[in-house]
Formats: C-alpha cells, structure tokens, sequence
C-alpha cells in the first residue's frame, strides 16, 4: 500500500532510497524560514488544512480553480484542502485585527495542496513560508516584505551570486493599459497575457494582445525600458540603505498569475534562471475588504516561498549542511553489572540537555564504540567502577582523543 | 465564510477572541517534543496527511473505521485524512528498514483527523507526538519509550505531582483470558471489554463479560491486586535506575483500544484525573508485517501523545510562559533624514541575530518609546547625528534604564 501519487515521505538522513525526502532538510529550511521571520518581528499563525470550497472558488483567479484539491465531506459540505494561505490569513485578519496594533507583521508555513493532472515527480502538495503585513499602505511595508524575502535565502546561505528579486508594479501595467486606451474591462486579461510573454511564442502573444487594442511590440518596449515607477525607485532606495540593493533588479515580465495583487509584485529567481520562481508576492490591498464582505478595510502585501524549488536550489549550489543525529555522547555499557548506573549517567546527561545514545542490549565493547563513531558522536563515557563501590564518569573526546575521569559533574563538564 | 467546524486558526499572543487558539503555546509545546526526542537520539520523520482508506480500514480495529475523515479524489481513489500515523510510519519502515541501523527511533509531530459527530468543543484535528523503536524485542526498549515519555512531560515543568504513567501489560491479561478458559476467536472483544470497564457501569460490564466466560468479580479482583508481570517488574527496574520510579503506577484498567497491540500498553494521566489521558502507547510487533504482507518482520512499540489534552493540563497547572514576539530592540527613527541610516542599523542588528522593530512610517518619539515598552522589548537604540557627518548609536537598557553611545559595534555589544 504505498502513498498517494504526489505525496511525498519525509525520512532521516542519510536517505535509503531515490524517492524518500529529507526531513532533515525539511527542518532546517523550516528553522531557516521561522528564525528569519520572528528577527522581522513576525509572529506565527495557523489556519485550517480544509477549508469551505467557497473561500477559494468566490475569490480567486479561475486559474487555481480546476487545480483545487477539492470534495464533498460526510456532512455534504464543499470543501477544499487549502491550495494558498492568502484567503485563509485574511480571514483571520478580517475577524481579529481589532485587538492587534497595525502593521499586522504574521507568518506561517502550512503545507499546501493542489490536484493536477498527475506527471513524473508533479506534487500535489508542498510547503510554503507565507509572510504578510496588515495594515500600512506605505512602500516601506512592500521594502520590509522584500528585506524579509532576501534574507530569508541569505540565511541558508544563498548570496547576491544565487539569487536575485525581480521587482515589477501592477501599477505600472495599469498605467501602460490605461494611457493605450486598453478597456478596463479586460485589464486582467491583458495581466494573463504578460503574465506568460517571457515564456511565449511571440507570434501567440501578439495575436492575444490584438483584441485588446495593445501592440507586442510597444509591450516589449516597455519592459525593455524597465523605467521604476516613483514606488519602485523608493522601494529600491529603502533597500539600498539596508546594504541590499544588489539582490534587486527591475523587471516587468513579472506580474503575477492571481487576480488579488494590486501594486508592487515580485519574484525571486536564481541568477542562473534554472528553476522555476523560489518565491513570489506583492501588495493585494483590497482582498481582506473582499472576504471580509466590506467589514474590514486593510491594505495588504505578502509573499510565499514553497520548500521544493528552494530545496533544489540549495542542493545544486552545495548549501546544504551533512545531517546527522547529532549525538553528543554514547554511553558505553562494558560490563552489565553497571548497566543501572550506566542509565542513571544517560539520564543525567539528557537531563542537562546532550543527545545521548547508548545500547539498549548488551553488546560487545569494540561494536558500541564503532556505533559511536558511525554516530559521529562527539564524545563516549561510561561508568568505571572502582574500589568500595565507588564509581567515577571516563569520557573520551573522539575529536582529539582525549580522556578524563572524574564524577557526574566533571563528565558534565567534560561533555558541555 | 468561517473555518469548518472542529477546525481550529492558531493566532499570536494575545488571544484576539475566545475561539482563538495560541500559536504561540503550540510552537511552545513541538519545541519540548522534538527537543526531547532529539535528545533521546530519535529522528524526525513525517508522512502523507493524505493516505489510501485501505491503509486504516483493513488494519486497525472497528472502532476507528466510523470515524474516518474519508472521500473519492477527483480520480476515484477512496482515500483518507490521516486519523493516526503508526499505519505510515509502519509502512515507511517496512521499505526502507534495510538502510537504517536497529534499532530504529524516529518521531513525528503530523496533524491527524477524524470526522465524528459535531459536538460543541469537539476537535476534528489535533497535533500529536509519535515516537517509536523498530527492531528491538528486549524490554529495554519499553523502558526506553517511556522514559522519553516522562521526560516529554517534564521538559514542560510537569512533575511527579502532576502526572503518572499507568503501565499495564496486553499479556497479563491474555494469560488471564486464557487462564479463565477464554476463546482465542473473542480474546479481542474481552480487551474491549476491559478498556472500558473502568467508566462503565458495572452491571453492563459483568452482562458482557458473561458470555466471554468471565466473571466480573475476577475481573475486579485482578485489576485491585495489580501484580505486575516479570515484564513490567523489569520495565520498572529500568526506570528506577534513571530516577523515573515515582513516576510509575502499574494499573490493568489500561489496556488500549487499538487491535494491535502486543505487549506492555501504558497511558499518562494528571494525578487529579481532571483530563482524559494525556498519551498513550505500547508495543506492537505483529503490525509491520501484517502491512508489509509478511515481507518484514520486526518488533515494534512507540506512543502517541496529543497536543489538546496536554495545552489543557499546562493552562491549568500554570505551566505556561508568558509569550511575547520576543523583541530585542526597537529602533527609534526620531530624525526622518536619519531613516536611511536607521534602516543600516536595523540591518545590522537583524543580521547579528536580533529581533528588531521599529516605525516602517514617520510617528512620534513618546509613541515610538511607547511601541518598545509594550513589545516587552530588551533595547531601544537610535542613530545620533554627530558633528561633520559622523554618526553613533545610542543604546537604552529599558529594564536599568542604563544608556551607551559608541559605534556599531558597541550597539551589538550592548544588545547582545
């Protein structure tokens, strides 16, 4: 009975076979994305896995609705497995923000889900670092988002030669509709059609920018020029001033797929443009007004970064760290008569916070040892017992190979 | 369009409303559990919180095939929300076993799911703890699992007054079983029998016990005499030996629901039976070949410990922190021409490790001051203009109210 197509299991390192996935990698990208978020002053949040099929269906653009991982449940209610987080944050904001001082800072990091046409090594699920601000309208929250994003990546050790933010502006694609006499009315539609130029036949682009009164051409002027709206340009000196601005790079190709986004967009590539996007977001200041029925009005921004083209990226470039257990000491257990007094040393050792590992059955002395080292363990010890039933601690440092005897505290000591 | 029922939204600290739940006391408690178990040399490992329906309903017991939260995907697969993990984790071992060491210890921290009547308060999701050992029949290895239990509960501030562990034994009560002429084809309607015989009325116990051939009075009678087995006798030397013994009780009212159990079986309690059990566990050798279709064999037991009951016994017991966003500094911009290099020193702390807020917009120095105090925040430090451009940072301890000025390196040292 193996698992679903497109679901993953996690195991620990090192893997045993060609299809398991990391868990280790898994927590040290999710350690990575929640140190980074909480020295932002971001605080952590959680929402449902399943959600009413409405939350998702009412809002977003019809592109994530034939992807839906979506059913009826035993209470016959249409449901969905959550496939974003945005809906469900607004929602959260929508009900409580009352009680939080604005900017609302909030991140969280739920697993995702979506039901495609199953392919060779397509997901149906991953997991996404989510990170939002409620409540300021000003660029400085859009820069703060940005800041957010690229340290994040600097934290797993990727530099300006790995990756680099591409900044675009709704906006600035508004206007170029506007000022082309292109009608309101297929403004989003014209957004699809940039949304896929870069990857496009050019020839399929300019027949999808006819009927709606733009030329191909004038298009790719537009981005060629990469002219920074004012926002952009004040976006771009915030970060500048934060030591940054070498991560950044106007670029008007991007625009993002889904219809809420109202102001800066962005995504973040590798500089080698081997993978698909690491992350993306922008500003999407009317969608808490949306879902909240007209109750709440909050701008927004926010971005989401998914756990698999980031995994593949920090392979690719070797910044990934050798996982291991960790352990601190093995507890050797020569002679069983001092067993008892060997898990009174375990105990200790745990309770004053090493990873320890120990035999659970007698077993010979040389195979303890190799353990350890197979372990990587930092240290052995074991109880040596000596004259009128004293006992003392030996521990050896298998680093340098030094020894030392003494009590309960000296091992601890020894250990630290 | 509000989250489904039995769903829970985990918000930060402060709680903005009664139905709110703490992100902040969740993060808290998968802290203490995966600490832990690193601790005591267990791996992490996660699954699928999506599986086939055939992987619960053809293994485990009757009583939680109903509860199932269970649909046909858009291709026709019957499949199931995970209602617990020991099925995936038994299946992840069975093929992948040969790459790791034995014993195996590996734990999880997955959201599991059920769908049961709605009743007010009654949860469809919950967190839980998973921890298990494959490969090792001693009894060393029970020890091993509930020493780790112990330490999980007390590594949040429970003690010995707080809680117990109640150990029974499956093969107590199969000798018992056999010993009383029971029929091996009924063996597991008695254990079901016993698992409620605590809370139910006597009367409809001793009705139920008849036709198994069993007497409630010697029912009653083995329960009160609570004699434990070579087994537990063992299990609970092992435990003395590191210091855990008062945390013991050997009590045959446990038994388990689940089918699969093999040998000991053990529940923790808070010592006041206010709450229902705050985990429970045991040994299950026959299951991994049962899921692996007999292709592997290898003794296993592990414990489940959910995060409802144990928030419920840390609130009431007082073991909670006080959370914060744990600020380290807020940084005052009083100077808007300062802004740019404020966000440097913004930068600076963050990339030092730091938690920094501070104004994204122009506001007021005593609202700024205010902010810091109200974050709880360790530091306030600001950029100060000097003569000829130069610039300093002055540094305010808001608990001693002691000042610094120097450079930037003389504010990560007084932050620190």
């Amino acid at each position: 009975m193996e698992c679903l197509p497109g679901f993953r299991e996690f195991y620990p390192e090192p893997l045993p076979h060609k299809d398991a996935w990391s868990c280790d990698a898994r927590q040290h990208i999710f350690d990575a994305w929640r140190s980074t978020a909480r020295r932002y002053g971001f605080r952590e949040f959680d929402g449902p896995p399943l959600e009413p099929l409405e939350l998702y269906t009412a809002k977003s653009g019809a592109e994530i609705v034939g992807q839906l991982f979506n059913f009826v449940d035993k209470g016959e209610r249409a449901v969905s497995m959550r496939p974003e987080m945005t809906p469900t944050v607004s929602r959260m904001v929508a009900s409580s923000e009352r009680a939080y001082k604005k900017p609302i800072k909030w991140f969280s990091m739920p697993q995702l889900f979506r039901y495609e046409k199953q392919q060779k090594g397509r997901l149906r699920e991953h997991f996404q670092l989510n990170c939002d601000i409620y409540g300021e309208a000003d660029i400085a929250a859009d820069a703060e988002i940005v800041a957010l994003l690229v340290d994040t990546l600097r934290s797993l050790g990727l530099t300006e030669e790995d990756f680099v933010i591409r900044l675009s502006s709704r906006q600035a694609w508004q206007r170029f509709f506007a000022s082309r006499g292109g009608d309101p009315a297929h403004e989003y539609e014209f957004y699809q059609v940039i949304d896929k130029v870069e990857r496009e036949d050019p020839e399929v682009s300019a027949k999808k920018l006819q009927p709606l009164g733009i030329s191909y051409d004038d298009v790719q002027s537009f981005i060629a020029a990469a002219e920074p709206t004012p926002e952009l340009s004040e976006l771009i000196r915030n970060l500048e001033a934060r030591g940054l601005g070498g991560y950044l790079k106007v670029d008007y190709y991007v625009i993002r797929g889904l219809a809420y986004y109202t102001g800066v967009v962005f995504e973040a590539f590798d500089r080698k443009g081997e993978f698909r996007a690491i992350a993306g977001g922008g500003r999407y200041d009317q969608l808490v007004k949306l879902l909240s029925h007209g109750k709440v009005d909050l701008p927004a921004l926010g971005f989401g970064m998914g756990d698999v083209v980031l995994l593949e990226l920090l392979k690719s470039r070797g910044k990934l760290p050798k996982f291991t257990a960790g352990v601190d000491v093995l507890v050797m257990v020569e002679d069983e008569s001092l067993r008892a007094a060997s898990l009174g040393l375990v105990q200790a050792l745990r309770e004053a916070g090493r990873v320890v590992e120990y035999s659970l059955t007698p077993a010979k002395s040389d195979k303890q040892f190799k353990r350890a080292l197979e372990l990587g363990a930092r240290f052995t010890a074991k109880i040596e017992a000596g004259p009128e039933g004293s006992m003392t601690v030996k521990v050896k440092n298998l680093a340098s190979r030094a020894e030392s005897v003494g009590d309960l505290a000296a091992a601890l000591a020894a250990t630290a």
